[in-house]
C-alpha cells in the first residue's frame, strides 16, 4: 500500500510543489511540531496528559560546532526538566548528542549530558539519548556504556534501530546491562552493508528485538505506528504473561492519535514524543526530503486517521 | 569571520523566516541549481564552456529504495552522457551510489554503475562517483577498488573528504592504484571520533592531501572555494614545477564565479559542478538545514562576490 502510494507520489511534481508552498508547509508542521516555545510544548503535554498519555519533550535543533552552543543546548534541556517538574506534567526529555557536542569532542558531550542527568536524577525524572545516523551509533553507545549508564542507571536510556544489522548484538549487550532501551525501526538512509534494505527484514528484526526486550529488558519503549507490529507485541505479552506496567508504547506527536488513544484505553502505557522549537523547518524538510517514503508515510497516516474517524 | 557570521545568523529567527518565504527560497535555489531539466543544465554548461570552464552535471535525487528506481536513475545518467556528447558540451557526470541502489544491494549499485561507465567509456567521457555521509565511505570505496576501477580505469574516480580522519590512508591507497580523486573538505555532520572537529585541522588535512595528490596522483580535482587553500595549491605546483594540465580546480555552480574566472584566466583548469533537476528543494533545504554553517557559508560567499564586483 505504502509502496504504491509512494510511487504515485514520486511521479507527481505536486509533492514538491506542495512542500514549496509555504502556507501549507507551516500548517503541515503545526500538525507534527508542538509550537515554537517551551510554553506551547508544555500546553501540548498537558493535553496529552489529559488523555492519560505521558510525553517526551524534544527541543528541535541542529548539530552544534562550538562548545558554547553545546553548553547552551544542555542548559535548555535542564530548563525543560525544570519546567516539566514545576508544571506537574507527566513527562521527560529526549536529547541528541550532536546537540551536546559529540561532533566537537567526546568529553564535551559527556560533560553536558552529566549536567542534564544530574538534574534529571534530582527531579526523579529521565533523559533519553536519541539515536542519529549510523556513524553516531558506536560513539553514542560508547558514551552510554562507558560513563553515563554506570553513573546514572535508570535515569537515562538509549535507542536501538531494528533496521541496523548490528542491533541484535547491541540489544543483547544492553539487556545484560539492564539498560533502558527505546526500539524504533529507524528512518535514516543507510547502505545495505549496514542496514537491512528490505522492509520485511526490518519488521522481522523489530519483532524479534521487541520480544527479547519485553521478556528480559528493563521497561522497554516500543516505538512504532505499525499496527501489525503492535498487535504482535500485545499478543506476545498476553501469551508470556508480561504485565502492561513493564513496558510502554511510544508514538510521534500528531501521528495516529486514534491508535494512541485506543492503546491507552486497552490499558497499555503510551508516551508521545513531542518535538518543539523554532528549528522546525529544517527538521520537517529533512523528514520529508531525506527519505521520500516519509512523505507517503505521513500522508498515508493522515488518510488512515481521517478514514478511521468517519 | 564565518564563525561570527554564523553566530550572528544563529541568533536571528530571520534566517528561518528567510528560507520559509517560498519566493526567496526558489530565487535562492535558481542561483545554485541550473534549472529543472536537462535542457536547462546543458544551456548552463554551454555558458560555462563559453567562459572556458568545463562542467560536471549532477541530476539531483534522493536515495532510492527499489531496483526500478535505481535502474531508472542509471538510465538518466546515461541519457546525460548522451546529451553531453550530442551537444558538444565539454563536461562529464557525477553520480551518487545511493541513487544507483547502494541502500538496496551492492550488486545493484555495481550493475547500474557498470551500465553508466560502459557508456562513458564508449563516449570517451567520465563519470565521477560522489561521496556521501561517512557510513557510505567504505561501501563506496569498496565498490570502486573491487570492481569498478580495475575494469574502467580513468573513466571513473572517487571523492575524498579532508575532514575524515581515515582520508590520509585512503589517499595513499588511491595514489598507489593511480586512481582519479576529487578532494573536498566535506559537508556532512560527523562525530569527532570519525572527523576532525576543528576547522583548522580540516584545512591542514586538505593542504597535505592536496600536496600528495598533486605530486603523485592522477589528475586530481581540487574542489574548494577557500582562497587560502587555493593559494597554497598554486604556490605548491609552481614550486614543484607541476604543470597546470596535471590537475584541475572544481567549484560549485553559482559560488564565487569571480574566483572561477580568475583562476581560468591564470591558466588553471577549472570545472564547475552543476546540479539540476526537480528535486532541488530537499537538496537546498539539506544544504541549509543539515549544517547551519552552510547558510553562513553561502551568504558569506554572496556578500564577498558582491563586494569584489564593486
Amino acid at each position: 500500500m505504502l509502496r504504491s502510494a509512494f510511487l504515485w507520489l514520486s511521479e507527481r511534481r505536486g509533492v514538491f510543489n506542495f512542500v514549496k508552498r509555504n502556507g501549507l508547509a507551516r500548517r503541515f508542521a503545526s500538525r507534527f511540531v508542538a509550537g515554537e516555545t517551551l510554553d506551547t510544548a508544555i500546553a501540548a503535554a498537558r493535553d496529552l496528559n489529559q488523555r492519560d498519555i505521558t510525553v517526551t519533550l524534544d527541543l528541535l535543533g541542529e548539530s552544534v560546532t562550538s562548545r558554547e552552543e553545546a553548553r547552551e543546548a544542555s542548559n535548555q534541556a535542564v530548563e525543560i526538566l525544570n519546567r516539566i517538574h514545576a508544571s506537574g506534567v507527566r513527562g521527560n526529555v529526549s536529547v541528541k548528542l550532536t546537540q551536546m557536542g559529540l561532533d566537537i569532542d567526546r568529553t564535551v558531550a559527556l560533560e553536558n549530558m552529566t549536567r542534564i542527568l544530574d538534574r534529571a536524577r534530582e527531579l526523579q525524572s529521565f533523559a533519553r539519548i536519541d539515536m542519529e545516523a549510523s556513524a553516531y551509533v558506536e560513539p553514542t553507545l560508547d558514551l552510554f556504556r562507558n560513563g553515563l549508564h554506570e553513573r546514572f542507571g535508570d535515569t537515562t536510556g538509549v535507542v536501538i534501530q531494528s533496521m541496523l544489522r548490528r542491533s541484535a548484538d547491541d540489544v543483547a549487550d544492553l539487556i545484560a546491562r539492564h539498560a533502558r532501551v527505546r526500539l524504533v525501526k529507524g528512518a535514516y538512509s543507510e547502505p545495505a552493508s549496514i542496514a537491512f534494505p528490505d522492509k520485511r527484514d526490518v519488521d522481522r528484526s523489530f519483532a524479534t528485538l521487541a520480544e527479547r526486550l519485553l521478556a528480559e529488558g528493563n521497561y522497554p519503549a516500543i516505538a512504532t505506528h505499525d499496527e501489525r507490529l503492535i498487535r504482535h507485541v500485545t499478543e506476545f505479552v498476553a501469551h508470556e504473561g508480561i504485565a502492561n506496567s513493564r513496558f510502554e508504547f511510544q508514538m510521534l506527536y500528531g501521528v495516529r492519535r486514534d491508535l494512541q488513544d485506543r492503546l491507552r484505553r486497552e490499558g497499555y502505557n503510551v508516551r508521545v514524543y513531542v518535538p518543539f522549537g523554532t528549528q522546525w523547518y529544517p527538521y520537517l524538510m529533512r523528514r520529508l526530503g531525506e527519505r521520500p517514503a516519509n512523505v507517503a508515510f505521513i500522508v498515508g497516516n493522515l488518510l488512515k486517521e481521517t478514514v478511521s474517524r468517519r
